[in-house]
């Protein structure tokens, strides 16, 4: 069963070599250029992409991939107000679980080498193909092209990338073959030789968000895929094409290594279908990797009994303000979070914990609706040329924001309404800049759930100790995939953060640069913890990895 | 959070490294001496062990821990006929919750080494009590002494460490903190420090079994405590004194150490207390670790939907024959499997798959009844002396097994009966020999389902390529921890490890020496394989380890 590793293991060596060595570590390090500057992708790239993602709009998508659920389907409706039009073959569970149960043994058969060389080469392919995902993203997701650049191609293939060191470590952590050698009274000692082969665990899932489907799929989809598992790739309805392209290509350089290209297919779906559903109950299903609602996340974990479920879902990220040492940093710092993707992040805090009598500060000390306009004004100069705002708030993902930011303002005491702008470039955009709203600690009902979006919410509470106590309390019981304090005092640092071990949640201090809560660097950060309510597991440590396949062991006599 | 390590991590860092490199190696390696022999354990050791036993029987065991549940419980009934009369405190699930989650965050503090330093000194507490153990484990499950000794006690205590080993590389393959440094342009960079904290999941349950209390239980309870989670541990009504020897020297090391002593808990009840399901349904409760039927282990799979479970539940475990270079080898060896604790290991062989037409040996073609006859005979051989033959099959474990045998014995041809023996030294003991029933392979009614004991099933098929057929079917379905081979021709040694691998079982082939099929060493072979219905996790690998923890993460600028 051990087989020569195929090339593609010795082309991508050094990379899976650095890698490695960048996991324990968890230090910066990334394989993928984050900039889209021509300096660095070439003159030509950034047309090419474009051009490429032109080209497959109001068409056929070119998979080559069996398409048994009926006639193709176009389900994507642009942010940006962009006509797509691209259709996808309609997936259906009995051929597309058929083909990949077909496709499992030869590349279980092929080792963990030929199987980690040939996926990154399929990052390498995804990586050339940067801008072509890009555009896909922006399109789709609404985000800003820069962030789609970032976080939908580079960062995304940094994840995958993490995803695959992980698991080529947990693969290779024993040896293939051990000879096992134990004393036996006076007589020849007891010899055997011990083969330990890794098999995967079945059928994988990987369940698509309509704001992040790259990002959020990548280390879910290429942690199966190393450890031997064929993956089928459901998009979210909205956000299908950057995932097309990802299978697409995937496919492309699976066939080329001489694998059966079925190790990779999309499962499209016209929304009533609930393909997701149906696959995740099929008992050849063994894994899940979802990304989207705490209702739908719940509904898994409880009911797809056969598979290891993974899911990263809602929370109420929560940013405890205490006092600090740049006022004017943290305000910017703060804003450019709310800011960013209009909120649409995960990880974008939602709750602004500040004390009733105010925060001290670098320009003294600062009333409650003084640190509120102060979040206000600079989330307003952040807005005020649309032409600039655009690029940091992107667009309106769907209809489900809209409804919930005109909810949220009418909620309570608004420091900053929220306004629509004209996009320069795509008048028929939907964008809105962030809402701020202020809410006395007693409205537990309306911030201790989440409101996904644009949608900031300044509570107002007795002093840092009461905050402390909500935080635990909201975080705990609703989890959060981030969570923030700012605080010149040690003591409430430290109080802070052992509140934050206690409910599970990733800690920020005192950011007030370049870093922002709701950024996670691939390497280095760990994305959600799986400590808590809003994910039961972290992007990306030995327990995301650990259990995507299995080991079986042959021994006999030497 | 993070101090100086306990001295006991140094202590015990010497054995904690060298069992670091055993579970990469996969080796032999043993840490703690299995031969009972007083030249290994000096002159008192058995004479002490044993009367530190019998101290126990008809007295209140002093476990030092707090106990609500009601009056105490004596529960146990030897298989040897002794009288045991232990009473225990019986415990009710509230004050065990509410102990457990005070001892916790001192213990999550404390960190890896000083855990692990702990948890070594309790391995090295026990094993200074091996004889006191055994004899627990001897007379609780009708394991005869030997056997007793290594499973129960040195065996046991390798399986700890093995997994205290791979938890402690677990939480130790990060670094505690990291300094981030990303380019910012023309700026300086950003520069951030990260800590990297290790944080348990909360409550975790331990539920023992009747046969193996300690072996079987020793790596989910080192697993979980070692990983920062305080454990309760549920023995089985009939075998609790190992467990409660267990708890005893555990909680006297953590206090010891200046830890609260209730990280460890006895949870003894009586058998309608339902404690194991009360406690399982607990929400405070975040890892299970059980083995036993497949029934409850299903239960608590589908119902303790809060915490990560881990099951070694029943299957069939099966011996395709095909032929041998050692006929009297090969009887001999699946003899003693079938022989040794009365087949009442999960272990054992049940469905020896052999081809009507019998197989080729190195005494020349034998006839399916020659293949039949010459098990029986060796097993004959083996329990014709009682003196001899108790010390293999010791006791029988409960009545369960004397109904399931008086039922099997009417199902086909018997090939040899099971006899009833009088034990030389225990003459209330329960003994009986092996069952062995020659079945038809349509009778996969009987021979599709575990018939836990000393009952074994010769299937008779119609060829090796059926015999495979039936191994995928069986193996497949029910599940089953161990399987083995028979036969001179390599191809159909690979034809059954390729069944072995699609059906996830480890596979020993050709064993006729003093290596048996239901034996598995720490260290080197797994033990079940998470694979297959028998069981949804290995002994003992990463994946059994990593999801007993979190990381929680901080990160402030330098």
């Amino acid at each position: 069963m051990t087989e020569t590793p195929h090339p593609l293991y010795a082309t991508h060596a050094d990379t899976l070599a650095r890698a490695l060595t960048a996991i324990t570590e968890r230090d910066y390090w990334s394989a993928y250029p984050e900039s889209p500057s021509p300096r660095v992708y070439g003159e030509h790239a950034a047309a090419d992409g474009q051009a490429a993602f032109q080209a497959y709009l109001g068409q056929d998508f070119p998979l080559g991939q069996v398409a048994t659920g009926g006639d193709p389907i176009a389900t994507e409706r642009s942010p940006f107000g962009v006509d797509l039009g691209v259709r996808y073959p309609r997936a259906a569970a009995d051929p597309l679980i058929a083909a990949a149960q077909a496709a499992m043994p030869a590349w279980r058969d092929a080792g963990a080498e030929t199987r980690a060389g040939v996926c990154l080469e399929i990052l390498a392919r995804l990586h050339a193909h940067s801008f072509e995902l890009a555009n896909a993203v922006q399109f789709t997701t609404g985000q800003a092209f820069v962030m789609a650049f970032q976080a939908g191609a580079t960062h995304a293939l940094d994840r995958a990338l993490e995803a695959i060191a992980y698991a080529y470590a947990e693969m290779t952590r024993h040896p293939h073959t051990a000879t096992w050698e134990k004393a036996a009274g006076r007589g020849e000692p007891l010899r055997m030789t011990k083969t330990f082969h890794v098999v995967p665990r079945g059928v994988a899932l990987v369940i698509g968000c309509n704001t992040f489907p790259t990002w959020n799929s990548y280390p879910g989809l290429f942690a199966s895929l190393v450890t031997g598992n064929p993956v089928l790739v459901k998009p979210h309805p909205g956000a299908v094409l950057p995932l097309a392209i990802t299978v697409r290509y995937a496919r492309q350089v699976l066939a080329e290594a001489g694998f059966d290209a079925n190790l990779v297919q999309l499962a499209a779906e016209a929304p009533q279908d609930r393909l997701a559903t149906v696959l995740a109950e099929r008992p050849e299903v063994r894994i899940i990797d979802f990304t989207g609602s705490t209702e739908y996340g719940d509904w898994l974990e409880a009911n797809a009994r056969q598979a290891s479920v993974y899911t990263e879902k809602a929370g109420v990220n929560t940013v405890i303000v205490d006092s600090t040492d740049d006022f004017a940093g943290m305000c910017r710092n703060l804003a450019f979070s709310l800011a960013l993707y209009s909120g649409q992040m995960c990880t974008t805090p939602q709750n602004l914990l500040v004390p009733a009598g105010g925060i001290d500060t670098d320009q003294g000390h600062k009333s409650l609706d003084e640190v509120a306009d102060g979040i206000g004004a600079a989330l307003g100069k952040m807005t005020g040329d649309p032409a600039r705002a655009v690029e940091v708030t992107g667009a309106i993902v769907n209809d489900g924001v809209l409804s919930r930011l005109a909810e949220a303002a009418k909620l309570g005491e608004p420091v900053l309404e929220s306004r629509e702008l004209t996009h320069p470039a795509y008048p028929d955009a939907t964008v809105r800049t962030p809402l701020l709203v202020k809410l006395d600690s007693a409205a537990d009902d309306v911030y201790g759930r989440e409101w996904f979006g644009p949608i900031t919410f300044v509570v107002v509470t007795a002093s840092t100790a009461q905050s402390v106590e909500i935080f635990r309390r909201t975080v705990g019981g609703c989890g959060a995939l981030t969570a923030g304090v700012y605080s010149t005092d040690e003591q409430v640092l430290a109080d802070v953060e052992a509140a934050a071990l206690d409910v599970g949640v990733h800690l920020s201090a005192n950011l007030t640069g370049g870093v922002f809560v709701n950024q996670s660097a691939a390497f280095s950060d760990f994305h959600a913890s799986g400590a808590n309510p809003a994910a039961n597991a972290a992007l990306t440590d030995g327990a995301y990895v650990a259990g995507r396949f299995r080991i079986v062991q042959s021994r006999r006599h030497v």
